[in-house]
């Protein structure tokens, strides 16, 4: 293992790859200063992350560590993958350490690490529910038993810990396991892989990290595994439930279980950007265009089934049946990052844009405590809402749960969220990459001598200015390029408050100059609320339109409104303008929206029955809001 | 057991019944002469109901029977519920051997009543399942076993047997299984009922027919056994997947997998009629109406889900993703019939023509000898078919299969085409009732001394004129009703060529007069096409209109548009005139219809993905036409 430097790279470092456009930020990175995000982050720390190692105890996921390492004795409770959780926690934890080094995390971080330490075979293994359930089982079911899926989140726990907190405790107990699942998988050991993906991206990775070109192939070889048709699927799910329908290369879609998809295509995208092969990286794009242009919900949401928690067919997308798992999405913004650092196209920070603002952040409550699993679009009054798919869980509100039986979201958001804004800036030989804004603080040493710092102030999501202060530069000209977002339809941009030359490319506007410190760059997005409509092949939102603002798709919910609409017959007037207002009061400083619709007389509808001759409607006016 | 005159009365007999608004016809009935109807109950004798044979044969039916009869060695095949299959093979047999004679059909017959009397136990238990596989597990699965079920489809045949052809033998076998049943459940025996209804309505149609109220008391007990939360439901259906999550009388809604429902609310329809509570009507009308305001497609067909075969919820009905089995939209067609009876509103008779002409036309194919289980609504180019959900069958096409591996649909349409007849007219004190239009013979003793005759002549469904001539009447006053379908705008009626005074009553035209052989009436409801649109809270057609013609809701196929049309992108323009054109050569001859519309340019939605701006749309105009 090569030497490696404490940095906080993020979960994706690309410093070495072969194909990329863009590079991650090294070393000091960019970091959330104040509003949104940082706001956001705190909340992770104080609350999220806490909450998190309680639930582990008290859903048993931490005892059946426990007892795998013969500290306890008792039932082992939960799911088989029991460990992912742990690990994703712990990832959280350690982007955390390294961002903000606390005391208390450090001792949950020191006592669950001393406790993997404990449970870890001596000869590598280590998985608890198999250690405790059915020791004499291991490797035996790969379709269902997730060891090397938990493997998987094993080693991205462990490169956040080495990178972020130069922490190696961890990296030797991964890669001791790593060790042990080379003496079992390969060529001319064992075939087959696991029916989850996702220890595949976590060894591109682990290569990355430490030099090694034997994890990459070990990746390499779990990928090519896929596309035998023999794993069992789930219920009446095929084989594309485990991403074993079809051989990788040869994906003409997306489908089946949506975040095994997902991790599934990171993985494609993570070797394509060391190996060059170019089928993988015409099968990204292809699984792309495919999601994009038929199989996505307009927050990014991908899944429109329960059944299989799947995809469904091209433009099978019904808002009261989504699915939109948390987990997807954030599989979605993974690899949306890698093929942003692969192409350079701002369609990818766009998509990681509407996914983050909507698909994602609506999981986590605003009290850092509670998580959606399933994200619905559309609740129907009074009925119950199925929470996730495994098992069923039933809630008859729109309330977020503290916790899940399947707690695979509420980890998932936290190493997101605790290592958010490496997704945020890039470099390239050029200069640097603004994707997304925030309240930011950048730093880049580019080439060997010209150091640049940044300061971004800025009210996104809610405002579209922008101010960009160099604070500091080099005397070499470089280029900033800031991303258009895709929903901009005007923008300005000035420096030091004048007009200035710049060029559009790949969907970011650029400024080549010997940049100063002091320089201010102004960027304004404009930011009215519009209405979206879909392509009307998707049946389940044909003559419906959305109201977005910015990168927030808004929600239209009854208790906004006057008393005695009903939402299911609301329809608004295209016509009427839309207006928007701060109200500070409402979910921690929201913009509303308001605007003008029509409630659609009901009376004739009950008396006739669903189907009726094609007549004009009978309509009452009333005054509407929405909010977010 | 009282004594039976051989009469063709059909499934349901409700001359004693109390509470009922229409009598069923006795002894003669209605018969079909010529044309729509008499040429498909042809193709049924003709081909279908040996084409049944045959599979039952070679799909191993017939053959566990024949292992259960000791007749025969070898591996039961299928399901455990194979011989409701022969039951209701065996009940279109005995309607159509008293509708046509016919020696070859009357040897199968012969030949499957002789089995079934040789695989009968000594102790009256019959089901080839139990016998053959598990003969110590009888009854110690209700939720799964399918034995009452069963034992409800050889009652229904036995009766079929008895009324139609006055054969006795299956009736003895079916008695002697009550008797048996008798022992095993009721108050202070067993308790429980069957996962899937069935018996109930059964034996209230045996009580019927032999006037013990024995049987009426054992269908009652089975029905109040439900609502108990125990049975198991299947995967993540919960029990109201067995009917099992309400008590009957406090069900607020259809829910569950719909066959069941509808066989449950059959039972409930009956249970009214004979014991007149009025708890039971008001369930049923408040089935009824949940069903009708919110979980029916525009075919009549029900069930929106593929995941438990079963209704979805309220608006909940995609086009594409709609199961719409043929046995669920049979088993709505005998309730409506139950119905109807009951209340003498027409609402349920046209939802019985609803349901015949396109939620179970639509699944024998024109040869007599294929049929789909489930009825797509759509299809999406290329995509394959689901035909089933147990065990899931697919299909590349939209091809009807001979056979399924669960063959309860097949079966199902022999024995409604071969009992259709009876379901057309009705009579009460005053008259007769005409509820359904086809080429008809009708005779009726009103009273004791009133022998009416009519002579029904139409080209219904093609056309809305109907012709009737009065071939015999008594010289008291009567009544006949003719029912205005409720797709009807506009209509007229003569009789011998002049104005007539009439009432309109419960959707029902009445003419009042003292009518003599020779006495023509003729009708005319006005048949143009015209376009339906679904009440908006139906997220899968809002903003879309489906093309009907009188009872007859069309399709658009791709195969006759003009080349390059793709139905995806069409859009029908509302104000350009649709036309009716009679084409002979097409389908067995049918009305097809022509109109005008617009196809979407797609190109720019590809390059810009599902979500865009609320804009005009692009055009470029076509023409296209529609064919049944």
């Amino acid at each position: 293992m090569s030497d490696v430097l404490n940095k906080t790279t993020g979960p994706v470092d690309n410093s070495h790859s072969a194909n990329s456009s863009y590079r991650v930020l090294l070393n000091g990175a960019a970091k959330f200063t104040s509003g949104f995000w940082a706001e956001r982050q705190a909340l992770n720390h104080k609350v999220s992350l806490k909450h998190g190692y309680a639930m582990l105890n008290k859903a048993g996921n931490l005892p059946n560590l426990k007892m795998a390492a013969g500290l306890e004795s008792g039932k082992y409770r939960g799911m088989v993958f029991s460990d992912e959780t742990v690990y994703k926690w712990l990832e959280g934890l350690g982007w955390e350490l390294g961002r903000a080094p606390d005391d208390e995390l450090q001792a949950l971080a020191n006592e669950v690490i001393s406790l993997l330490t404990a449970a870890q075979q001596p000869d590598g293994y280590l998985n608890s529910y198999y250690q405790v359930v059915e020791p004499e089982q291991k490797w035996s079911d790969l379709d269902f038993g997730h060891e090397l899926y938990c493997a998987g989140h094993l080693i991205q726990a462990a490169i956040a810990f080495k990178r972020a907190a130069g922490d190696d405790r961890l990296l030797e107990i991964a890669c001791r396991f790593v060790d042990h699942i080379e003496t079992v998988f390969g060529p001319g050991k064992k075939e087959g892989t696991c029916g989850h993906p996702e220890i595949e991206m976590a060894l591109v990775e682990l290569s990355r990290l430490s030099g090694e070109k034997r994890y990459l192939h070990l990746a390499q070889f779990f990928v090519d595994q896929r596309g035998k048709k023999q794993m069992r699927g789930l219920g009446a799910n095929g084989p594309e439930y485990h991403q074993d329908h079809v051989a990788v290369r040869e994906a003409e879609g997306v489908a089946g279980h949506a975040v095994r998809q997902m991790y599934l295509a990171n993985a494609v995208a993570d070797l394509y950007m060391e190996t060059g092969e170019q089928a993988l990286l015409e099968t990204s794009q292809r699984l792309w265009d495919d999601m994009t242009r038929g199989k996505m919900y307009i927050t990014g949401g991908i899944g429109s089934r329960y059944d299989g928690e799947s995809f469904g067919e091209s433009y099978e997308l019904p808002a009261d049946q989504c699915y939109c798992e948390t987990c997807a999405a954030i599989g979605s913004f993974f690899w949306n990052w890698r093929m942003l650092l692969i192409s350079g196209e701002s369609h990818y920070a766009d998509l990681m844009e509407r996914l983050l603002y909507n698909g994602i952040l609506s999981s986590p409550g605003l009290d850092g405590a509670s998580f959606f699993y399933v994200n619905p679009l559309m609740l129907r009054n009074g009925r119950y809402v199925r929470l996730s798919a495994n098992p069923p869980e039933e809630h008859k509100t729109s309330g977020r749960p503290e916790w899940h039986n399947v707690a695979c979201c509420p980890s998932n958001t936290m190493r997101l969220r605790a290592s958010l804004s490496n997704y945020f800036a890039t470099s390239d030989q050029a200069g640097i990459q603004i994707h997304q804004y925030s309240n930011l603080e950048i730093s880049h040493l580019l080439g060997e001598q010209n150091a640049i710092a940044l300061k971004l102030e800025t009210k996104y999501p809610w405002d579209g200015e922008v101010k960009i202060t160099v604070t500091e530069s080099g005397e070499q000209p470089w280029k900033l390029a800031l991303r258009i977002p895709g929903w901009c339809q005007s923008f300005g941009v000035k420096v030091n408050g004048q007009g200035v030359n710049s060029i559009l490319q790949k969907g970011y506007l650029i400024i080549e100059r010997i940049w100063k410190a002091g320089d201010v760059v102004e960027a304004e997005f404009a930011m009215p609320p519009f209405l979206v409509e879909a392509d009307p092949r998707v049946d389940g939102v044909r003559g419906c339109v959305a109201i977005q603002r910015g990168p927030i798709v808004y929600c239209l919910e009854e208790h906004d409104q006057e008393p005695g609409v009903n939402l299911l017959d609301v329809e608004i007037d295209p016509s009427e303008e839309l207006t928007s207002r701060w109200q500070g009061d409402l979910l921690g400083g929201v913009m509303i929206i308001e605007g003008k619709g029509h409630q659609l007389d009901r009376s004739d509808r009950l008396e006739n029955g669903l189907y009726h001759p094609l007549v004009l409607k009978t309509r009452i006016d009333l005054r509407f809001k929405k909010s977010h």
